[in-house]
């Protein structure tokens, strides 16, 4: 099977690239990026391509500077380094600065604090990158608090433009993981349309830690079967994803020609499987418990979860991907996905998610998968701030702007 | 009356707009910006055309970068979101990277560290923007400490130029509030002409937080009253603004033909008010009392003000503007305004500043006027950095480089 | 003697300067820049050169920016102010934007996690700017653990290129420290080869403070014998530098033509010094005692050993640079280096390395030394990102493209 190793970028002209975009209507020009399964079609497209595009740009040299000035806000929840980065890192190549919005510098709080906040920040703003993944039924609603402010501000005339809210992970989905994801199954597999009937293995894995989101999973069945790709969830009891994830799963799953099914164990997940993406999350009723103490404002009891929590993970301590069980996949080689950083056995723990050795042998393709990441937040920034955003790409293609001062001019 | 829910920007082109700019002397050119009552009746006027230029031309798209690199430090010795990204938008817009001392990790301290500090953060910076309104008596000397060791390294020649200190609030004043509640003014009423003789009331309102700084007050009282307005000061004894403000005052009345004068009680305030600016700050004993067990080092003495404070402004708790006193306003409909947070009774405390329902009324008005903060200061900016800043507006405006990319370029 | 008092900068063009660069063969295109004992000569004369040449086309307002977007990331696991901003000052300058890692934010730790998160900070990144100077032995080697990420990242093309990493303090070198002293030195005495023959005193002095690196008089040992100066060590018996340096030392001096010594006192290495470079840092015993303890987990060791370094250092308090010592030096006028901050007797504590008369009278100078930096770290960032730097630099300058809009194309 083929796998990123000897990946090449396609040939064609990057400017045939761009026009197989204009005919896409991504919808998703002023409108907010919480969960990919409220995108449209072509919006999903259009991420996956521009992305494609812009890295292909940024290898071959070309200035993605779309932006002449103008602010990304960021507002991290939850520690981050890769998302962080990528956030940092798209914003720059396409001209924005940054400003991390740092709560308790800042007091942003609830109720008429989130509400005036959002609207003082947005003024110069083109985007809003939230990460708030800590608290089942929180992250979410959140931001769609910080949208409604950011509406009505921008409806009032008072800001430059509507920013956009991106979700950066949320207790919900983790769109950007999901996409850049997904992302490098097509680089890996060839084209979107190789993606179709691919089995992938979602499955819990075990990890010697504490609640871990639930967003990675989530955010994979809500899009890969959408992509016409036969998705396969495990995982212990106790350890069920969100309703409304569910539900996205099944429903994308019929609209684009994809399956969407559970089953019991790792070992019947990866059977035959294409790719497995074995990765630890926190028992669902403990999330629950969590964020109910913290809206009651009982945080001694969080302790007590934690042990409960890392007691209940104790007891699935085999289910980790080894040898073994990648032996029972397609051809005993299906594609290891990660969003990093795993809990390898041996290595960052005494048992985690993968043995050292499975680990290892995929480690540069995990770093694949998440280089797509920068790329992705950039798609996603050009859809929603651009009505045009294949003009735009055009343009930049045409332009032709290095990124880095070739030294030929002077010779001229 | 007039409020900014119809603003319309004027329709005279923009560059007629740069020509009547051109023939003021504002003399900011390589000055700091400590206090509006410092700066000339040319400088005021122009902050005031400038920030309004600056942000019809970047509502019409244009790019406003005016620096190809260059640095803009801040130092926030109090908390700060509002201002922070104002700093951070200007810098963003006229094309300065900013970078925020912070501090813990670099041992900004006094005496010889300060001076040295400054030249060090000075070699490639533009602007340095600092808050520090936390203790009587020490804010403002501390930024002419700043002002004075820049102005020695500069001349001396180490320096790529003369960074200008700008004051984000202090001890004395707050002029980015001032001006942007200045431009609120003009906007709403239409021109500077129209806020001759309109009737200002800044006045105390409760508040159940501690040592609120007197350089909201006291950058109103320091500037309105120049612009030709009435402003009549109320607030309970005990909660003095400092003499330098109150000097300013009277004098600027007189130079620029306004009223200054104090009354005992909102009520009185407010009768017949254009304008009302309810809005809590500190006994003034006490934050003299604060700064002197700080100089002494009685860390544990602030925690009996902090209690002293409190119970004395649990005295005033009738001083909050509600629908009854907002009747005695002029046709019962004065424009409200804050510099916010605003503390709301029943939102964000038991009882505060303001009752919801005037608040709420009010709320879009507020951040209309926040939205000023932004061009405000890069308005300072080009005043202060650039001998002739209009002929550098007209250039901005006659090179007409959109902010965005069109993407329209491509189909030539 | 010459000083920096009366600096003038060549008067020759800026193109026949860069034609004289366009010679050297400096050999840091792609690599990383970690200690000047490991670069070329070429190397070296590069980065002095064009730090000149950078710096004077910043005080004639051209503007830099080589890089239209793009990614410079810091780290810092140890205090700064000074480093830090030179850094960020030197990426606005060139183009690129900053993001800092802050590893209680981020997890950034050991083993599988540097070199993981290495290479996901990596994707749009151009440098990777680390302090790490606080544990002897450890420095050094994280810095190529970094690199050795970056490069595997790079060699399997996960990456756009391959980003340097640049040592901003390490416990071996500091060599944007050493250069810019180096510069400083360069425009005092006029040219390089007016530096052959001089005398350096590079010694210790006291200070009341606890584990100083010892890097600075390392960098300076490694780095000034082999531009032919004269360098004369001298520090109290436990106060001695780490062999690699001693040995760098007496290396490039041969290679160089200068001379590396080391003598018993401060008297004797000031006696007709040019230069002198009294500064404190830490008994290396107890600092590779530190070292240890931090491997093996016993932070309250670490108290007990500030404890035994302060009283140790107690013991040479009599090390201090006043006008007695100062008289010895060539006509009794040497130049005092320092980088900053200096402990200065009476200032800034009571005993310190350096009296507060000798201090004064040197202190711009230590500015002029100072403001080098960011120069530095460009030219460094031009010579390991560019395979022609010398192209650049020569379109830089005719493209002639101003820092600052001039406001003279509006008139044309």
């Amino acid at each position: 099977m083929r796998h990123a190793m000897d990946h090449t970028l396609s040939d064609e002209p990057l400017l045939a690239r761009v026009e197989s975009l204009a005919g896409l209507s991504p919808g998703l020009h002023d409108r907010d990026f919480l969960a990919t399964w409220r995108a449209s079609d072509d919006a999903i497209r259009f991420v996956l391509e521009a992305a494609s595009l812009l890295r292909e740009g940024a290898e071959r040299g070309l200035s993605l500077q779309v932006f002449d000035g103008g602010v990304g806000v960021s507002l991290f929840r939850d520690k981050s380094t890769r998302t962080r980065y990528a956030f940092r890192a798209a914003c720059s190549l396409l001209g924005l600065s940054t400003e991390e919005i740092d709560e308790s510098a800042t007091q942003l709080a609830h109720g008429e604090t989130v509400r005036e906040t959002a609207a003082m920040l947005g003024f110069a703003t083109e985007v809003f990158g939230i990460r708030d993944d800590m608290f089942l039924g929180e992250g979410h609603s959140f931001m769609e608090q910080v949208a409604a402010s950011l509406e009505e501000s921008s409806q009032a005339g008072i800001l430059l433009g509507r920013p956009a809210v991106l979700n950066l992970q949320s207790d919900l989905d983790h769109p950007t993981q999901a996409l850049a994801d997904a992302a490098h199954l097509v680089e890996v597999f060839g084209d979107l349309e190789a993606l179709r009937g691919k089995r992938v293995a979602m499955t819990w894995a075990y990890s010697p830690s504490y609640a871990k989101p639930l967003s990675v999973p989530q955010g994979i069945i809500g899009l890969l079967p959408r992509l016409g790709m036969d998705v396969v969830l495990a995982h212990p009891e106790g350890y069920e994803l969100e309703p409304e994830a569910l539900d996205a799963a099944a429903r994308v799953a019929k609209a684009g020609g994809g399956r969407f099914r559970q089953v019991g164990s790792m070992r019947e997940a990866f059977d035959q499987a294409d790719i497995v993406y074995p990765k630890s999350w926190a028992p669902r009723r403990l999330m629950q418990e969590r964020a109910r103490c913290r809206r009651e404002g009982r945080p001694e009891a969080l302790r007590d979860l934690e042990t409960q929590a890392l007691a209940e993970n104790a007891k699935h301590v085999r289910w980790t991907c080894d040898a073994d069980l990648m032996s029972r996949t397609r051809g005993g080689a299906a594609l290891y996905m990660h969003c990093l950083p795993a809990d390898v056995t041996g290595v960052s723990c005494p048992a985690g998610e993968v043995s050292a050795e499975v680990f290892e042998r995929a480690r540069l393709d995990t770093y694949r998968e998440a280089r797509w990441k920068p790329f992705v937040i950039a798609a996603i920034l050009l859809g929603t701030r651009f009505a045009e955003p294949a003009n735009v790409l055009r343009e930049l293609v045409t332009r032709a702007k290095p990124r880095r001062l070739t030294g030929l001019a002077a010779h001229r």
